[in-house]
């Protein structure tokens, strides 16, 4: 069945689960490749809702929303990871291009099921076990020790689903509560890293620098591309190893592999097929941004240059902060952006449109230079102002980067 | 009266007249700024309303229109330069910000207006006289030479309004057709260059580098950054004359001043107050592109780093060609897009979802780098592959460049 195009245009109609900021920004890419994205989202408010012309009101766990979506578009994607397998195969078994397919989609919907495969395939990852009762994830501690990282399989993000637990009974209180959970080692790490790769049905892949990643409460709130300080040949090796998880898997699209970097080495901590938080520095630090490059991916195009545009480029996200509490007196959001402008002025906003709630994702800033403390000091700084409406010199940059002296 | 804001973001609405690729260029920055761009279009297939979320649909001569655009927008603005001033005058009277200004305006607006002014301010431009009558066009000639170049005075665009008449018999005849005519000298003119600045109403401004504009047949049809070869002392005084030009009309917004360069210097040839084809460039060529710089100056908001992103920057436009005609009979845009990002992974597209016709513009290309023979190549032949489906060497690349061996 050929795929069906845009008739007025002749260009492919790609429609995206999710109305957040992922659909948001692969909306802008797609507007430069002629096309417009076609949002399922749940909220007319929501992110990519507020500035789509194709919106379709509707829910993502819902078979019909998900066939109106899929109906004369030529590929359907997603901005998270929370359709249901068995309707995804039902879009595909109906004639719907859907990437990534279900059959790779599961491995970033299913923390147990990712444990499983990299083991089959021999991939680096932490010690781990299936544990359906606390009598399992004591057994475990005895191998591995206390504490133990137990995950829900399916549903988190953000560190949501994740439990640091000390002892059994904490572990059988979780497993009352869950159910089967999946239970980890608790890494000894150096520092995050995540590496992320586009590939196309034809097979043709395409990765950027490995960055790092650095974590706050669970949440993504600075990324350094490249990596500081990140020895060429363990650069490769996650770049390789990315590249042999997207084609094992058969990923469609982009794919971020999220990464612990240990005394010894690296390990997969998870994996996420979409647009990624990681990634949200090549919009202006990479010659081709991953929004346009997941486009390109699901719909077959070949892939754009990854070359980098700076020598440094630091992310930085705004979480809602005190300026997004209900008795916040200071200034208001446009007269915060208005003095984000005047104090950093080759700082880039993108600015998500989301109502403001405390350690919610808002927003992000990137900014580009040559020397990593100076970049870092300015995205941070105006992340943070724009956050919590002061600038805090201290927090901007608090003293040297361990990753730049490794 | 405090001007509104979107209530659910808290971020100002633009509101633009005109659905043209200017209007969809502008919302993709828009959507960074955490924005979503309101549109007055014709019809729901232009190329912004295809994009947009906030889409009016009504005729900018009509004033009940523009209000309607105006109500609850934080500012109004335009895609083009053809609204009458008494409507915009009728929308300032009302309490609406309108930016640029209807006095602002009219220079772009009327090219009589423009040449009185820039007398007034002895700003170098073309000799030039108003010409009600084939009688004061022989006259200009007698002092001049023929042929002289005649223009109406409103509403040209793209070459469409210019006449080159060699005696006093053609002049007769398009006075005739058209009443008093602007008569300028037809410049010997060593290239076209463009100067762009941007102005908010506080009197901040910020200007770019200086480019070369190649123009076939009326229409902009490649621009490099910066202009090779200009003498800094010439660059300069251009970006002077743009700023001090911005300043003595009070533009708000973006403003491209078109200029000859000839043996001697600079002179204005007309200028636009809007995001202009000759700063394409700067979406991936500088810190701040046009389109966020005009939103930003529009809204009165501090504006944006205009340093460039790499050495050389190459824009070529995609007018419709072969391909957009009816019998055509290579491949489709779709296919063309494909090839496109196969031969060239690092050219940028920019595809404005229209109709495609002979000699319109589809959409541009821009490339990077370092040398501008290999930048312009890439982007020159990448916008004929689209424009005619066929990879012409001859035409990507024909010759040493004249700027850059001056």
């Amino acid at each position: 069945m050929a795929a069906p195009l845009e008739p007025r245009t002749g260009l492919p109609v790609v429609a995206m689960v999710g109305g957040g900021q992922l659909s948001r920004m692969t909306h802008q890419a797609a507007i430069a490749l002629g096309q417009s994205l076609r949002v399922l989202a749940t909220d007319p408010a929501e992110s990519a809702a507020l500035v789509t012309a194709d919106v379709r009101l509707g829910d993502h766990r819902n078979l019909a929303d998900l066939k109106q979506l899929a109906a004369g578009a030529t590929v359907v994607t997603f901005d998270h990871e929370h359709v249901p397998t068995e309707h995804l195969q039902a879009l595909v078994d109906a004639g719907h291009r859907v990437a990534p397919g279900p059959g790779a989609l599961v491995h970033a919907q299913d923390k147990l099921v990712l444990r499983r495969a990299l083991a089959a395939a021999g991939e680096p990852q932490p010690a781990w076990t299936e544990a359906a009762s606390s009598a399992d994830v004591a057994a475990f501690a005895a191998e591995h020790g206390w504490p133990v990282v137990l995950k829900t399989p399916r549903g988190g993000y953000d560190g949501k689903g994740v439990f640091v637990v000390d002892d059994e009974v904490q572990a059988a209180e979780l497993i009352a509560a869950h159910g089967t959970l999946l239970a980890e080692e608790r890494v000894v790490m150096v520092r995050e890293l995540a590496a992320q790769v586009a590939r196309s049905p034809f097979g043709q892949v395409a990765v950027w620098p490995v960055v790092e990643t650095v974590q706050r409460d669970g949440v993504c709130n600075e990324v350094f591309a490249p990596a500081p300080g990140l020895a060429e040949e363990l650069a490769t090796a996650a770049q390789e190893l990315a590249v042999r998880i997207a084609d094992r898997l058969g990923v469609v699209g982009m794919l971020a592999v999220e990464l612990f970097q240990t005394d010894t080495g690296i390990v997969v901590n998870e994996l996420a097929m979409r647009p990624h938080n990681s990634g949200h520095w090549t919009i202006e630090g990479a010659r081709t941004s991953q929004f346009e490059q997941h486009l390109r991916a699901v719909l077959d195009y070949p892939l754009g240059s990854t070359a980098m545009t700076a020598p440094v480029v630091v992310m930085a996200n705004v979480l809602g902060g005190a300026a997004a509490e209900p008795d916040w007196a200071g200034p208001p959001l446009d007269e915060r952006v208005h003095h984000l402008m005047a104090h950093w002025p080759d700082v880039k906003l993108h600015w998500y449109g989301k109502g403001q709630r405390r350690s919610r994702k808002l927003g992000h800033v990137t900014a580009l230079g040559d020397d990593l403390a100076e970049v870092r000091a300015r995205a941070v700084a105006a992340a943070r102002y724009l956050a919590d409406g002061v600038v805090d010199e201290a927090f901007a940059f608090a003293g040297e980067h361990r990753g730049a002296r490794a």
